[in-house]
């Protein structure tokens, strides 16, 4: 098999370790005649598979007991509605930050539930950044705070998190996992987990749970976040395998360490940019530099020092294609490069990335 | 290998042929040198997949193209909640079918968001069974008409669907693509894919696109129908690996012949319910003969032919499992056993099971 280095920004790279032993057991899960596709949802087999994720994630991020640990469907979308549905009480607001693409989708279906202060607006800044902390100026009496710690798309990142009196909920989809931070600091945190933490297909939610309990009567059944505290995420038959693969993620996560993964997700962002700030001006980041994403690299090709081309964007993924290196297209929104270097991602990819780097600026510089 | 007999309601047996094949592709998917598990949703990799899944569906059901193919999130008990938020127009009201346990659940879901007519109800019946076709009085002017085709706990079955002038709405989760019907008879149909179809975590809706066009405006963007049918279920990440096993099963029932296996259904339930009534009252069916179900077998034991034994049928479970019959258990809410025989179910493991009967009631009986 050649393995080629896979910079999706999500679905993403999965250790190959993970990916081996789900390989190893897909016909007969652990000696029980059947495959785990095909297990039931409330089989004892497929209970040590739910239970050994939930425990992982709830050594490996910290989460203390107050706080419910759920796996739903539906990505970080649908939980854009199911956050205010559930937690912007009639009467209240929210605080939104706009920080990129997918602030500004969250904002968006806030609206259409309840009262929305964006009290931060960097979504168009070019180059991409988050709002600084000291401009934050916070709502009092609001129902929460909603920040996106790190855009996917834009490549910025969250570097602190602010100290909020109301709640602060994250959408975490892309940096999950990946730098240490404490859960108590927050109302609600969510991830897809197409990035850090498994397949596509899982949602995972953290919430404290006198939070969901506050949540108005009336629900649908499915998007009220009491159901799945109550049914620990089996009120209906929930996405099993996706749950299982995020187990063995979170266990190769433990083996490996996560303060040596942390580690190492500084250290792999801080070469590429580094390669890319020692260019010269042919290779340009496109978020200011203190809001730099160590999960997504965004930058641009400037041939001549001033004008970003697209043309030589197209040439520049098109040769990393037939070199091996995938995905380092920008999202189609913005354009532009990007590599997602999550906490799967080989420190040599970066390595050998940065060597085609400087190899195709001298063809092409 | 020792596969064992595998009767769980869902997620269930998936055909072998199908595991392997997804085994054998899991590391190295079709030589893109990553797994299908990693690949972008943007990948033409995964394009492929997405796109054979829906047309195997369109090929199998024979799906008009003014209707559309969706693969959403959150199951059947999402849509419960869906179906009126797109369907049930302000000043209408919508008639529902309530036939059982998963009906039951549906007209919950639906009174929290409009008027709702139950224009038939036979959920608490005993036997469980489907009102007749003859009883219904629709409500003229309805938005539309609930029915759920096959009640898996109680293992009820219409064999015959109502001709309605009303849009109708089928719950097919446990019986889709496992016998003929004619798309054009329904306005919408939604199926979990854990029982025919796929794993679980892939949520099939088919909607004829002109009753999604008609949905109020300002609905939370993931519970829109016209979203998903605008991008083609892309406009967030989707489930891709359970949409890749649909594509997998859809392929394995084209080559097996969809005619084949609807007769093979007919078949093994029959074989399975002669038993069960050559049984002299051992073995009683819960459902009406008339509306019993080809995909779930509900039945019970009654070892002196008048009162049902639960320490009796815990006795036939514990000893089924030991024999290699996976499942048997009735779902918690009723008691009792079942006997889930999808598609993939083989007919040596419904013969084996009748044989298994034969000799715990000559022990028992």
């Amino acid at each position: 098999m050649s393995r080629i280095y896979n910079f999706n920004a999500g679905p993403a790279v999965l250790p190959l370790e993970v990916i081996e032993e789900a390989q190893r057991e897909l016909v007969d899960f652990r000696g029980t005649g059947m495959s785990l596709l095909e297990s039931s949802h409330r089989a004892k087999a497929y209970d040590a598979v739910h239970n050994e994720a939930i425990a992982n994630l709830r050594e490996l991020l910290g989460i203390p007991e107050d706080y419910a640990v759920l796996f739903l469907q539906g990505g970080a979308s649908t939980q854009f509605s199911m956050i205010p549905m559930n937690l912007l009480l009639p009467g209240t607001s929210a605080d939104y930050v706009n920080s990129g693409s997918w602030a500004s989708k969250a904002v968006k279906e806030a609206q259409k539930v309840g009262a929305v202060n964006v009290i931060a607006n960097t979504a168009k800044d070019i180059p991409t950044r988050i709002p600084a902390m000291e401009t934050l100026k916070f709502t009092p009496g609001a129902a929460y705070v909603h920040i996106t710690s790190n855009e996917t798309i834009a490549g910025a990142q969250w570097k602190a998190f602010p100290k909020t009196e109301a709640p602060l909920v994250a959408d975490m989809s892309s940096d999950i996992l990946s730098r240490p931070f404490d859960v108590k600091d927050f109302g609600l945190i969510y991830a897809g987990a197409q990035k850090n933490l498994g397949p596509s297909g899982v949602t995972l939610v953290i919430v404290r749970k006198d939070l969901a309990e506050k949540a108005p009567a009336g629900l649908p059944t499915m998007l009220d976040y009491r159901t799945h505290i109550e049914a620990n995420s089996l009120y209906n038959t929930p996405p099993t395998f996706g749950i299982y693969l995020l187990a063995l993620v979170t266990r190769w996560v433990k083996k490996v360490g996560k303060e040596n993964l942390f580690k190492q997700n500084v250290e792999k962002a801080a070469r590429l940019y580094a390669a890319i700030d020692a260019s010269g001006g042919f290779f340009k980041g496109t978020a200011v530099p203190e809001c730099r994403s160590d999960m997504n690299v965004t930058f641009r090709i400037f041939p001549d020092g001033a004008n970003a081309s697209e043309e030589m964007e197209k040439k520049f993924v098109a040769e990393a294609t037939a070199a091996g290196f995938a995905g380092l297209k920008g999202h189609r929104s913005v354009g532009g490069l990007r590599a997602s270097i999550y906490n799967a991602f080989p420190p040599q990819g970066v390595d050998d990335l940065v060597a085609f780097m400087a190899d195709f600026q001298k063809k092409n510089g």
